[in-house]
């Protein structure tokens, strides 16, 4: 078992201010609790939404990501709603990998009917996990090239998830976990007037969680195939119904 | 990390006497290297193979369970190549299941486009694994219900692999390792006349290795989605080029 | 619009005394209450299951059917966790679709992984619904041939959702529509003392109903496209987030 | 029932100048004659083809929505065969959306081995349907914000038809409608000198309506889950054979 | 080239009389003509149709069979609508291949929606392609293993054909074969009364024929992938639109 | 069958200097060796690459395709990792593809997980195939439009494989197709200093040959369904074990 201080960095990036509290701020929880090292990397400041100003959902992620326990900084791409597939983008996304040198990134699943930023941003940041493993990129000669260990993917609502793949579920049943997600989504108080986001997050990981047989679980798709020594990590399954 | 002792079983099911360990061999031979009890049902005596008598087959198969370190049981349901779906053979391997009380079990993968005894065997496994859990099955009274943490399919060819979804791969590099497999296959010595069955494993685990950055390793599909406590153990992942 | 009293009949299947209520209870709450007939046809007394004795899951069918407006029949096929799937099962079934003469058939999803009561009785009921329309069939010959309007596959959880074939959602947010279902639920009292299969069923149907924007729904998979006169009936689409 | 006054607008959106009369134009011969009010948005003048010159297209094209009961506009992107996918495009779409503000929209369909600007514009068009409805958009503030309906998917050929994803289909039998709709057809007689496209869509429509029991139809995907209040509308399935 | 004398023969299953007919009759017509042996094999007399009796069905599939230019022959198994999943059936099938040692097998697809017998035959076929090639098997001692060169599934309608699975598509556009293949369709006259088979499949093979650039084609899906010595034989594909 | 100077030309796009070589060679080697003409466009000097300059890489393609007996030229696109998806790229395959007028064209996977060059260029290459056939095209005025006979995909690793989608196998197994396969991966030294990428590919091949019953055999995928004269060519699969 590693120690917390050997834990390999977790890098998380969002296309908007709540997209990675929504979609995976349970598990960071976790994470952040056993003593990872967590970095959120947010693309825009919202400034498309219906509700809430660039200023105010700013000031918002920084108080979930505080409370989630993790450090944040902002990567000005197209802006909200504006996002492209450039190559300058992935490499600039590569660029963040090889400074936070992470084991488990995370980004949005790349499922074509969803936001278009999120699709988009997922499979950059797909591309970038390859591009800062490359040692001949000129724009990245200034740090060490870097290999993840594995891309996940996560799902902001029922229709983002990649249908046909079956996830990990990761089980948010510790004491606090669900209380911790709970109060980082409610720091995005702008976006919760007009739609039910914390509840819609909450019943999703409660079917997981029922599913799984614990209290709430979360759900990732992982890019690549895992990996293991053995079978010892993998004795547990989720299909109790 | 739990001491050998605490392990739970493996329960390896094949429908012919060479089955697991072509498809799951060199997974076997980890397992139980690191003190897991691991336990064979093979469900007939290849009397339906083009080589080798029932007696022949017997013998290797019991050869090639001692050199993987397994304890092995025949269970006769309708004989080589003529499996049929019945839900009372299914209640017989659940029977088994409730015997053994596995943590994991191995089965054939049910792609439908494969020796039909396979894939039939692995739904039948499929279906057991549930059957042992309910507790009013009057067959099985005998012993008490028992829910096992995962079923995982292995795929004994290129072409029984579960097209689509992506398997978990165990990295079968630790020294021995391969060389333990390898001479249980070869023990299936009257199977080995006619076609390459020991080459055809050793290139798909060495392509499975390189992919994954090691030396060889075998794939599994999980049956249910995997749930882990946190991100810890999945920092792998396979896909080098 | 056809009035209440030319609604052709509702037809739903269920393999085990609680499987129509949990997996479309919601849908034929709303279906009794806008005048349709609905009758249900369930294929076991639940003997294999863990709680309940046959007799009190007779009487808790009997009860929710009562909940939920429904007339019901217990039809004797192999018994609880034994189903196999023979011809004179289907037929059998394509007896009751004549005798009934729907216009909807409600059966469980044919997706391997769950029960193997369900997706067999899913299966046969597929089977059946064509059955029921060929004219030379001597063991049905009592009554004349009946082509039904559409099948529908109701899911029990999760994982017995048809991965990548996108559903039909029916709104639940009617008034009193999930009160009434969620006490047929409660009806089956054996059956919730070890799982949350009532919160289950609630969890999802408030995921489907958000995404949806409405309070509940449930969902179905119908097993051949759906034919319209026109695009009157289809302005309302789910994806909320 | 809502009176013809009240059907919401359809707006659908073609590529190329003949796209949505051969991939949908049945539908709207339907939906004009029951008294909804239809818009096409077409954008490019087809000046990559063959066959015809930009001037005849899009005269071809007037006459082919005049025929079918539906107003027209032309809506310049890159061009005939460079249509790239650019936010600033989808922002474009978006804006037609919230000034026709309609119920349906229509596009082609997405899969990406079909003519280059098919599946990107069918992608441009799920983005603008987001995005019409999101507050924020400084270059939309002109128009508030529209959600719409249901957007569906058209498919010019059978290779551009999503393999798996099962259509809705619309009863074309009406009488006049596909007389109406071939005559729609034939107005783009630039494109017929050298490919049956009549031909090809009449066959499709054939197929179609002898596999739902009627003389012809046509298909179309639908982009999100369709929702309804009730099974009534859902009395009608195809599969006669 | 191989001569006609040296075509290995072509061996089709159908569940009913008019199945291989209405399924591949073109195919089939083009093989006999180019001087491949073919033989039929038909495992009910269509007992359960609601036109037409066993001895008229019977007639009109040997006419049919004889214009085609096939041999045929009738195997009892369960009864048409009847058939069940045995292994003495893939045993029977598994004779038969044995016998006339064919190069290619036709036999209706395993897709689960559709008439019970055609899946259900598919599959049955496909595993008495394998136990043909054991050389084991008491029951088929009587013959040489026999090791076929291809299987194909056919479709006997739309809902019929794989989804995502691309076929391969045979031109059948040389002088007479679509005649042929209609004067044997036709030659089942009792099933014509009440559907447009005919019309039906005929319109499917326009519909490939345009995608093929020729006047009429019909598919088939392979059960394995194709082997070639070169890419001569593979320069042309279907996408004309 | 066609004389060698009949063999219409094989032209081959590789995003990188090895591309064609690893995912496609020993294919290329055979019918260089069967007397067709073969031309390679690689898309970058592989510049991003941890190793070899641009000036080594492109001295090593040359050597590469002289063994392989192809002509090649290098396609300045973005740059290698900075490839992105343009009309104006397409065009310019597009181009290439009138100049050349090839039967077949070969491009790598549109599988999104491998290189971003990689799948990007399959795209490209398959939106240019349809582009190389519009007449009205200014940019292409040059030449006369051109259609050609079939693209396929080629995988340059096991991740890059169309999952579902079977693949045609091309038998490798004439003498010396290996060997000077062997010898034109070996011509990139600087690439092999770091990953076995010989073995892998030598690896894949074994796999694939095996399971044809062959020496070694490559996979190819074609982007549209195949068409054939007859069965004739048809009558070897792949599915020995």
């Amino acid at each position: 078992m590693p120690t917390s201080a050997q834990l390999p960095p977790l890098l998380a990036f969002g296309a908007h201010p709540d997209d990675i509290e929504f979609g995976a701020g349970g598990i960071v929880a976790g994470e952040t609790r056993a003593g990872r090292r967590v970095h959120f990397v947010v693309c825009s400041r919202g400034e498309a939404g219906t509700n809430g100003t660039p200023k105010q959902r700013t000031a918002e992620t920084r108080r979930a990501a505080k409370i989630l326990g993790a450090t944040i900084e902002f990567l000005e791409l197209d802006g909200d709603a504006h996002l492209e597939t450039k190559a300058a983008h992935a490499l600039a996304l590569a660029g963040v990998i090889r400074r936070v040198r992470p084991g488990i990134v995370l980004a949005p699943t790349t499922e074509p009917n969803q936001h278009p930023d999120h699709w988009r941003l997922g499979q950059l940041v797909r591309d970038a996990t390859r591009l800062a493993r490359y040692g001949g990129l000129a724009e990245l000669k200034a740090r060490p090239a870097h290999a993840i260990g594995q891309l996940f993917f996560y799902a902001l609502g029922p229709g983002s998830e990649p249908p046909g793949h079956p996830p990990v579920v990761i089980d948010l049943s510790a004491p606090g976990i669900v209380a911790t997600w709970t109060k980082a989504m409610a720091a995005h108080a702008s976006q919760l007037k007009t739609r039910n986001y914390v509840e819609l997050q909450l019943a999703r990981a409660r079917v997981r969680g029922l599913d799984a047989g614990v209290d709430h679980a979360q759900a990732l798709w992982p890019n690549d195939p895992l990996v293991f020594d053995s079978l010892t990590p993998l004795t547990r399954g989720a299909r109790r119904f």
